[in-house]
């Protein structure tokens, strides 16, 4: 099917200001609360919400084969579910309907008012009802520059992590949407030097700058995915702050990996920027050192996709510095890679399960996607354009990312992905 | 409120045979296709599944505030919602209509045929919606045997155990109820002396003996279950088996722990026993070794359950062997201990959420809860009833887990958690 909701030559009735991550190419898929309070699934272009419960109501997809209560609901679960082809033809239809040169919606003044809000007078929920939330690793930078801090040199790239797209399970409940503020956690730490643990609030709160897929119903229990098939089960791409307290972390994750250093809050933006508006930034994933197994062999190179990631920091007075400018097609292991491996136990993979990439780092030292690298483990610190220090987090300080792709004709993006960090709670 | 469902010396007007795990004291909850092809929540008595959906239809339950259709559903997620005060209320009331001196039911012909089945004659499914699967590793004997066989004696127990109930996050999409049969898993593992990995069926399949107990929505994010409050949000438990592959985890468990290795198929048994019929079965937990940090101290020493827990295979030509005798009063870290430090970072607990004990190993040898264990890593097979010996599982196996309590009164029980072993798929 061609997927005409791409053509770059294409423009919106709708007013698009030329930076903005959301032309008419983009055609994300969200929820939102409406100002009148009610939820919706919905898309955006540029600064316009579009409530596609009305869109539908109303007619505009007529001839799709869609349920009548497909979008007035409060996950993209069900959507998702629905494949592929359903995800073009609505995209498509999308597109078509908001062309410059179409006037059925642009003209009718009324139906105008009940599908189209400004962004800023909705509310954005938590796209999809996760099922369960895996974490990938597959940054070799990230992981080598981890290695070395947490076990020195000669152990920094563990054995295995060339071989197969090392990952583990995060916690469903604790992801929550962009805006979502967090507290400081609690939680047993050793300092250094000592023997036995101390309790309190966590005095390294960082970031993971990440993106993370989103998978539809792929297979059922014991049937793996094919690597050549996995792509299709991917619906679209967000991204992934997850939160991550160093202290704790260090101290619990031997010998069962990650648990509380982790599982306090996993923030990701809130429009699922599909894998079709992604694809022409398809570009090639880095050669692997190693060629793998042959579950996770890949028939062509070209298998990653040009996504500029950024992280900043905005403290208490407002004041924004960059700290972190990397990109998706660092990553040493590709999205089908990570699923096929996923999957080759018979592992079930269900629609709205999220999958992260792990912190994505690049080569050079600004490019790094976590407090802990670009300090270098607290001991070299940032200074912002506040003239403040950070080796991790303060308390006020709100912490965004953002990701697009940018080519001659078009720009895609994600949005912002961001979180304040309130302080600790009162025990 | 009184518990008068416990009453040891009520009797039903439903046949109970005396070795029966569901005597009217038990009153556990479950899901199950009634014949006719219906799913409903049902409870047993022993032989007997019984129909709470057609039970509240009825009228049984008037006068408790229950929604109509609280009991045809799929999944016992929002009956755990409703909370402590409402479970016992149905309990109650089920143990007071099924007493051998209530009539109201006994002798209304037309209601039985509706209400009461043979449990043969229903399936049973999944009882909860699980949200998030944790893990726990609280039994010093599983931790410190494992830990010899795969890091040596002088790293067996890590320094982190004695101070923190040790856990990892599982997969919630593979938690499969009993009777589910499984596939031996696919996976990358590294021969001994080797340094590169091969591709396989795993040939070291296992069972992890466990329980596991289903919360109630506990907490909004951000906020800790307080170590006094932790109990009453826990609704009840199961058996749990989390069927391991010991070679696949070896290679890929380091730094992020299991992931592969586990999360083909974790089978739970059908029936969640609550903890109010367990009360009468609460027994003093081990003396901790260190003295726990104050978010993990009790205020009583009286925080177990006396569960025996026994592990038969049942070899092809139908001999079953028991190969493992262990109880639930053996682990290290209580149900509570685990809840609060689970939450102290201010994690979310959500009802229907399934927390897993970890394997539960005794000090003797015939009380490891593993293959792993039981064969010392597969050094000293153990010889079956039909002559064939096992370190590790055989395709045609079917494993069988039970759990029970006894005392001079009633016993309780937990019924079967079983699931046969099939042969590798075809790739």
């Amino acid at each position: 099917m061609l997927i005409t909701a791409n053509n770059p030559t294409r423009r919106s009735w709708l007013k698009v200001e030329k930076e903005s991550d959301f032309p008419i190419q983009n055609i994300p898929f969200g929820v939102f609360f409406t100002k009148d309070d009610i939820i919706t699934i919905g898309t955006r272009i540029g600064e316009y919400a579009i409530d596609l419960g009305a869109f539908h109501q109303l007619g505009y997809f007529d001839g799709i084969p869609l349920t009548d209560d497909m979008f007035m609901q409060d996950s993209l679960n069900d959507f998702i579910s629905d494949g592929r082809k359903t995800w073009r033809l609505v995209r498509n239809r999308i597109a078509e309907i908001f062309d410059e040169k179409n006037s059925s919606l642009r003209d009718n003044v009324k139906h105008k008012e009940i599908i189209i809000f400004d962004v800023n007078e909705v509310e954005m929920l938590l796209p999809i009802n996760v099922g369960d939330y895996t974490d990938f690793y597959s940054s070799k930078e990230h992981a080598t520059n981890v290695g070395v801090m947490f076990r020195g040199k000669e152990n920094a790239l563990m054995p295995n992590w060339l071989h197969m797209p090392i990952g583990y399970h995060g916690r469903s409940s604790s992801i929550i949407v962009s805006g979502t503020p967090i507290h400081r956690p609690y939680g047993q730490s050793l300092p250094k030097g000592e023997t036995t643990p101390v309790f309190g609030p966590s005095k390294s709160l960082d970031m993971e700058v990440e993106t993370a897929f989103i998978t539809t119903d792929a297979n059922n229990l014991g049937e793996p995915i094919s690597i050549d098939e996995a792509g299709e089960y991917i619906f679209g791409m967000v991204l992934l702050n997850d939160w991550s307290a160093r202290d704790i972390q260090k101290w619990e994750y031997v010998p069962l990996g990650p648990f509380l250093g982790k599982n306090f809050a996993s923030t990701i933006s809130p429009w699922i920027v599909t894998m079709d508006a992604l694809e022409p930034f398809r570009c090639e994933s880095p050669k692997q050192d190693l060629s793998p197994l042959t579950y996770l062999k890949q028939k062509t190179t070209n298998n990653s996709f040009d996504i500029k990631l950024k992280a900043s920091i905005e403290t208490q007075n407002g004041e924004l510095t960059e700290i972190c400018n990397t990109n998706f097609k660092y990553l040493y292991w590709t999205m089908e890679q990570q699923l096929a491996h996923h999957t080759i136990n018979g592992c079930n993979v269900r629609s709205g399960d999220l999958m992260g990439s792990g912190t994505i780092s690049g080569s050079e030292k600004n490019s790094y996607g976590s407090m802990l690298e670009l300090s270098w483990g607290g001991k070299e610190a940032i200074t912002l354009k506040d003239g403040t220090k950070r080796v991790f987090f303060n308390d006020g300080d709100n912490v965004i990312l953002r990701g697009f792709c940018k080519n001659n004709e078009v720009s895609i993006g994600f949005g912002k992905c961001t979180g304040k960090i309130l302080p600790p709670i009162n025990l």
